[in-house]
C-alpha cells in the first residue's frame, strides 16, 4: 500500500478519463443514471423532500448580489441546474441538495453492499447539476459519476463496519463521493482534488439516531452530502486548502469516526476494479429480508403458470434475521409496516406480480392481500441462514389447491449484481416511480429515456425534463 | 437530572424571553456583539474568507425560482441579510455562512474556556442574518444570541475533552448554538426546537486534522456550523423532524463523537447560570501562552513609566506548556510564527503597548523588535505551572538599564472574565480590527457603535454598515 492512500485516490479521481472506462462500465453508468432519475421523481410530493425544496427556494434569492457590475461570476445569469421534482432551475448547490433529498425518499435508489453506501443519491445530483451549470458534455457527466462511485465506495469500505454502527455512511462517505464527482467535472488537478477531499471529509456527518423516531434526517443527510461535496470542490478550484490526510490522519475521519478503518481499502485496485458494477438495484419496494422469498415465489408462479387462487400455502425458508425482523409484523396497519410483512409482500407478488411502491400504497390492506397473508408462513432454513449475509438465498415451497408441491430457489436476489436489471426492466421501474410521485408523464419519460440513451454522444447536457 | 436533558434544553431555548435576561446579561450580549462585529471586519480580504464569499455569491443566483407566481415565499424579494465584509445583501443562509467564516479568521473572536467553544463566531452571524431578514427587533436579536450561547456552551461541555481531541468543538457544538439562536428567533415551539437540535446535531462536523497542514478548514467549519444550524431551524419551522435524542441516544453525538460525554451538563443550572458571562475576549493577537507575560510586562511598564529603551532584560516566569510551545520559536520568519515568539510579543508590547494584528502584520520583523527579543528569556516557574491550566498567572522580572529590578504579577489575563474588557476597550479593539482588514472607516465604526448601543431599543434591525 502506498504511504499516502488519500493522495493516490485523489490522483486517480482527477485523472480518470472517459476513454479509460471500459464500454461495459459506461453502459452501467448509464443504467445507474436512469435508475437514479426514476428514484428522484418518486420523491416528488414527499413532505420532507418538499421542505428541503422550500428551504432551497427561500435561500436562493439574489439579494443585491446579481445586479452589480462586479467581477464576472456574479454577473452570471443565475442557475441552470435542474430540480427534477419541480422543473425549476437554480444554482448547482441547491439543485444537488434537493435532488439528493428526493432520490433517497422511496428507498428505491441503488446500494453498494460491502461499503453500505447508496452511491447514486449523492453522486448523480452533483453530476447532473454541474453538467448543466457548466455546460459540459454527456461524457463528462459519465466520467464524473464514475469517479464519484469509485471514490465513495472505497471510502465506505475504508470506514468499515464500526463506522456504520453509529454513522450513516451515505451521509459521511457520500460527501467524499460528491466531492470526487464535482472535482472531476470541475477539472481539479490531483493536488486540488486532495484539498477537496480534505474540505469534504471535515464536513462529513450523519448519525443513525433519527431512526429511533422515524425522523426525516435521512433525506437531510443525502441533501447535505451532495451539497457539501460540491462546495468542497468549488472551493478547491478557488485555491481553498484542506487537510491532506483527512482519511488516515491522527485527527481525521478514521480517528474520529471509526475503530476498524482500513486505509488500504482507499486504493483497492484502482483502475482495475470497477466498484460501480457491484451495486444493487432496488427491485421490490419492501424490506430486503423479504426479497429472496419474493423472487422465489415469482419463479414458481412463472414456471408453473400459477395465479394467486391456485395457491393453498406458501412456506418461505429463511435466515434468522428475517424471522427477527419480520416475525413480529402480523397485523400491518401502515404502508411502512406492510413493507416488513412477509405475508403482505408475497400477497402483492401473487396478485400483482410486483411488490412495488404503487402496490404498497394502494393495495397493502386489500382483502385479497390479507387473505393471502393467511397462507404464508416462515421457517428457519439452516442452509439459507449459514450463507447469510454474504449470500441471500431465496427458497419457497408452494402447495397448490390441486395438491401439488412445488419448489423454487433463487441464489441471488433480483437487482443484485449477479441478477441485475436489464435496461428495459430499469425503464419499466422508472416509469412506475415517475407515476408514483406524479413526477413525470409517460410521454416525458420516453423522451427522457431517449436523452439518457444518447448521453454519451451529447455535447452539452441540457434539461432532462421539459 | 431530567431523564431527557435534550428536551429540557430545547424547552429552555424556545421559552427564553428578553425580559428573563438580567440587565448585566443584556449588556454583556451587547459587548459580545460589538466584539464580534470587529472580528468579522478583520476577516475582510483574507483569502479563505473571500473564497467562501465567492462561493456564496456564485450559488445564490436565482435561477428561475424568483419570477414565478408561485406560493408566497418564493415571491419574496430575495435577501436582506448583510454580509459585513462586502456590504452586499443576500439570503440569511449565505450571509450567516460568510460572516461566520470572516469572524474566525484573525483569532480575535471570543472563547468559552471550559467548553472550548468560540460562541460569537457561530451565534452572531445567525442572529444578525435572521434579525435583518425577518425584520425583527434588537431585543429579539439579543435574546436569540443569549439562547445560542447558553445552548452551545452546555453542548460543548457535554461533549467533553475526548471530543475536542479529534473534533473542532466550534464546528460541532457550534451547529447546535446556531440552531438554538435561529430557532429562538423563528419562534419555534419547544417541540420544534428539539427537532431543530436533531437536524443540527446530525450535521455537526469538523475535524482537527487540517491543523497539520495549516489548511483553511477552520473558516469552513464556522461557516458551515452557522449555515447548518440556521437550516435546521428553518426546516423545523416547516415541520421537518429530527432525532429526539441526538445528544445522548445510542446512535447520537455522544455515541459517535465522544468517550466522556456528560448529559447532565446539557441542563446545568439553566436560567440561573449565564454561561455567556464566562467568555473571554481575545486581547492580544498572539498565542495564548504569551498573554500572561504580556499583561505583566504592560503592568510593569505602566506602573514605572518605562519605555522600551529603559529595559535591559525581561525574564518571564512561565508554565511548562509555554516552554513547550514557544521555546522552539527562536527565529520567526512569518507573521504566524511571530505569534508564537515570546520575544517578539514582548517586543511589540514594549515598543507599541500592543501586540495586535496591525503590529504583527507591520512590525514583527522590525529591527528594534528583533533587538528586544534578545533581551527576553523564559524560565519555568513552579507556582505558575501548578496553577495551569485552571489559572494562567503572569509574572515577569524586569531589569532596567539604570539597575533596578522590577516585578509584576497578573492573576488573570486581560480579556478573561475576571479581567474583562470595558466597552471603551472593546470599541478601541473593534476600531483596530476594522482598520486591519480595511473593513470599515472610523466614521462608519462610530455610527456602528451608536447603532449597537441602541440595539435594545431598536424596533427593526437594519444594516449595520452603510
Amino acid at each position: 500500500m502506498t504511504s499516502h492512500p488519500g493522495q493516490e485516490l485523489a490522483a486517480f479521481a482527477a485523472a480518470l478519463a472517459f476513454d479509460d472506462l471500459p464500454h461495459a462500465v459506461v453502459s452501467r453508468v448509464e443504467d445507474l443514471f436512469l435508475d437514479w432519475v426514476g428514484s428522484t421523481l418518486a420523491g416528488k410530493g414527499a413532505r420532507p423532500v418538499e421542505a428541503i425544496d422550500a428551504f432551497a427556494r427561500r435561500m436562493s434569492g439574489p439579494g443585491d448580489s446579481v445586479d452589480s457590475g462586479d467581477s464576472g461570476d456574479s454577473g452570471d445569469s443565475g442557475g441552470r441546474a435542474e430540480v427534477l421534482i419541480s422543473r425549476r432551475s437554480t444554482t448547482p448547490y441547491f439543485a444537488a441538495m434537493v435532488n439528493a433529498a428526493a432520490s433517497h425518499y422511496a428507498e428505491q435508489d441503488d446500494l453498494h453492499n460491502s461499503s453500505v453506501l447508496h452511491p447514486a443519491t449523492v453522486v448523480f445530483p452533483v453530476a447532473l447539476a454541474i453538467a448543466q451549470q457548466e455546460k459540459l458534455s454527456g461524457r463528462a457527466l459519465i466520467a464524473g459519476a464514475a469517479a464519484g462511485y469509485e471514490v465513495g465506495i472505497r471510502v465506505g469500505e475504508f470506514l468499515g463496519r464500526s463506522h456504520y454502527r453509529v454513522f450513516h455512511t451515505t451521509g459521511t462517505a457520500g460527501t467524499l463521493a460528491a466531492a470526487a464527482t464535482a472535482g472531476h467535472m470541475l477539472k481539479l488537478s490531483a493536488e486540488q482534488m486532495l484539498h477537496a477531499f480534505g474540505s469534504a471529509g471535515t464536513q462529513a456527518a450523519g448519525l443513525w439516531e433519527f431512526l429511533r423516531d422515524a425522523a426525516d434526517s435521512k433525506q437531510l443527510h443525502t441533501a447535505k452530502a451532495a451539497a457539501n461535496g460540491l462546495m468542497a470542490a468549488y472551493l478547491a478550484k478557488d485555491g481553498f486548502t484542506g487537510a491532506s490526510r483527512i482519511f488516515d490522519g491522527a485527527q481525521g475521519m478514521a480517528a474520529g469516526m471509526s475503530t476498524d478503518a482500513d486505509p488500504a481499502r482507499l486504493t483497492d485496485r484502482l483502475g482495475e476494479r470497477w466498484a460501480l458494477a457491484e451495486t444493487s438495484f432496488k427491485y421490490h419496494a419492501s424490506c430486503r429480508h423479504t426479497h429472496p422469498a419474493a423472487d422465489a415465489l415469482l419463479a414458481v408462479m412463472t414456471e408453473h403458470a400459477l395465479c394467486a387462487d391456485d395457491i393453498a400455502q406458501v412456506t418461505t425458508h429463511v435466515h434468522q434475521g428475517a424471522l427477527d425482523v419480520l416475525g413480529p409484523v402480523v397485523d400491518p396497519r401502515t404502508v411502512h409496516q406492510a413493507k416488513f410483512s412477509m405475508g403482505t409482500v408475497l400477497g402483492l407478488i401473487a396478485l400483482y406480480r410486483n411488490a412495488g411502491l404503487n402496490e404498497f400504497a394502494q393495495q397493502f390492506s386489500e382483502a385479497r392481500v390479507r387473505a393471502f397473508c393467511e397462507k404464508v408462513r416462515m421457517e428457519l432454513d439452516p442452509e439459507v441462514d449459514a450463507a447469510y449475509p454474504a449470500r441471500w438465498i431465496g427458497k419457497v415451497t408452494v402447495t397448490t389447491t390441486d395438491g401439488r408441491t412445488l419448489r423454487a430457489r433463487v441464489d441471488e436476489p433480483k437487482g443484485d449484481p449477479g441478477n441485475t436489471l436489464a435496461r428495459e426492466e430499469l425503464r419499466a421501474k422508472a416509469l412506475r416511480l415517475a407515476a408514483f410521485g406524479e413526477g413525470a408523464s409517460e410521454a416525458e419519460m420516453q423522451r427522457l429515456f431517449a436523452r439518457l440513451a444518447a448521453m454519451a454522444q451529447t455535447e452539452q447536457v441540457g434539461l432532462l425534463l421539459g
